[in-house]
């Protein structure tokens, strides 16, 4: 079973620092990656990790801010470049495909491959994603402009057989695909035997939840309940809540409440202001108040 | 006197490298910052080399390649997020303008400060920018899209007054302005002291040229002789002089046969292809033709 993982391309905020880039992730789930957010720079983050794209189908953006999307023209006229010819999907707000078409046109008026534009509604808490193995969920978050995290889920992997209880049972192959699903087998005398007798469970599926960028809020809560980890900006520290507030973003003290609160099994926090050269202070912060938290940093990989 | 120096922010080709940024460069010339070109991650550079950029009113766009101005959007909302209020220029064939007029207005809609854009032909060589030390004039150049380089000059300076024979021909405070630009002197008896007797050269004005993307184009030579400094693409190795052909791009020896036909001071490579991993072929293909020659890397600065 290949690994889930986080990998932090950028995990500044608005302006780039010496060691952040804007905001871009790529998240490894059942050997498919999904990009998370494309700042400036993620192509550039990509060649400098030495990182393959060509598992990459599927882009999701939070919002419409410049640190958050303007990796997108850049990562396209490369992937034309270098002859991609899989389809490409981005999934964002609807004004996107109105901003990037001028550009698109001019810059990558020919791409090799299709590109597709999946437009949905920010501010509602629904499925935006789903293949054989994974489902992708809007989160809706608060911000100045429509904004939404994601909540990747795995979905379960079929369930292991016992060899020996099939056998014993006598089970036939075609019965064989039902039970690895969970359902309890019949047998021609009329017997159930439960499924737990003929099986066990697999490796249980991953959940992770991309929260950037927002004020504090509880209502994600509910959404995000359990998930085995949670990315969520830390703009600021506390002692810097008045302007959190006033940019709707959140204090690495609210990230942590709100990882507290959803019993998250990690918290990996992010999108730290330029002014903090010492981000240590916003790992003290979130540990105070919940652990385990990871303080991102780019060009790293997180397992979930 | 302010050195003459041009600062690589990234040297790359279209497909950004471990190594190398697709296309910025800084050049400062008499106290001013002009930047040329600003390919994706421009703004990153600056942040990363801990430059101000406060001095930096005018910004001239070779050619309309997404990696010689997709670093434009971001460096803008930067700009407007650090609070500049003074005016920006950017200097660029007219379709950037049309290009970036929606994103522009989506991630930029209030800038604290002016933008202006002023278009011009690159197709044509002619003055496009004047101020009172320094003058740029387009450079045609050979590529797939209408492309440009730039030659900045400075200004010639006054001349040093020669104290002792100012007091000698007691010349009145009125006249010295003139003499410092070179005008001779008449005395009350009408006699006419020669300039050089009252004055002596101060540090002869810079030249710097700027010539990337281009196929070797030998027309224009003239409009570059004698700089001081010649950046000047060299994107492939005679090896792979077809693919140089095709994609309208120089070879470093074609490179160093314009800086050796126009007689340059100096050559700085660079436009680096992502397939060299060992750059310094390119540097001994050139030196081989012209010297000296300098391999341009991404986060240096050279005194013209």
């Amino acid at each position: 079973m290949p690994k889930a993982t986080f990998t932090i391309l950028g995990c500044g905020s608005a302006l780039p620092t010496k060691r952040n880039f804007p905001s871009a992730f790529l998240l490894d789930l059942r050997e498919k990656q999904f990009l998370i957010d494309c700042g400036e720079g993620a192509q550039i983050r990509l060649r400098q990790m030495g990182m393959k794209t060509n598992r990459m189908g599927h882009i999701f953006i939070s919002h419409l801010h410049g640190d958050h999307c303007l990796g997108l023209l850049g990562l396209i006229s490369s992937f034309s470049m270098l002859h991609r010819t899989a389809d490409l999907h981005i999934h964002a707000h609807p004004d996107l495909e109105k901003i990037m078409e001028v550009p698109l046109h001019y810059f990558s008026a020919e791409t090799p491959f299709q590109l597709f534009f999946h437009p949905f509604n920010p501010q509602v808490n629904e499925l935006i994603y789903e293949d054989r193995t994974v489902k992708v969920s809007s989160i809706p978050l608060k911000h100045k402009v429509p904004t939404c995290g994601f909540l990747f889920e795995e979905k379960p992997l079929e369930r292991h057989l016992i060899r020996e209880m099939i056998d014993f049972y006598n089970i036939p192959v075609s019965q064989l695909h039902k039970i690895k699903q969970g359902e309890d087998f019949i047998t021609d005398e009329g017997e159930i035997v439960p499924n737990e007798k003929l099986t066990y469970e697999n490796v249980p599926p991953k959940r992770f939840a991309y929260c950037s960028d927002t004020a504090y809020d509880e209502s994600i809560v509910p959404i995000i309940r359990g998930v085995d980890c949670l990315y969520h900006e830390a703009t600021f520290l506390e002692e810097d809540k008045v302007r959190a507030n006033k940019t709707l973003h959140s204090t690495a003290l609210q990230a942590a409440e709100i990882a507290k609160k959803a019993e998250v099994g990690k918290l990996i926090i992010g999108h730290y202001s330029a002014r903090y050269t010492d981000q240590s202070v916003l790992l003290n912060e979130a540990s105070s108040v919940f652990q385990p938290v990871i303080a991102g940093q780019d060009m790293e990989s997180y397992e979930i």
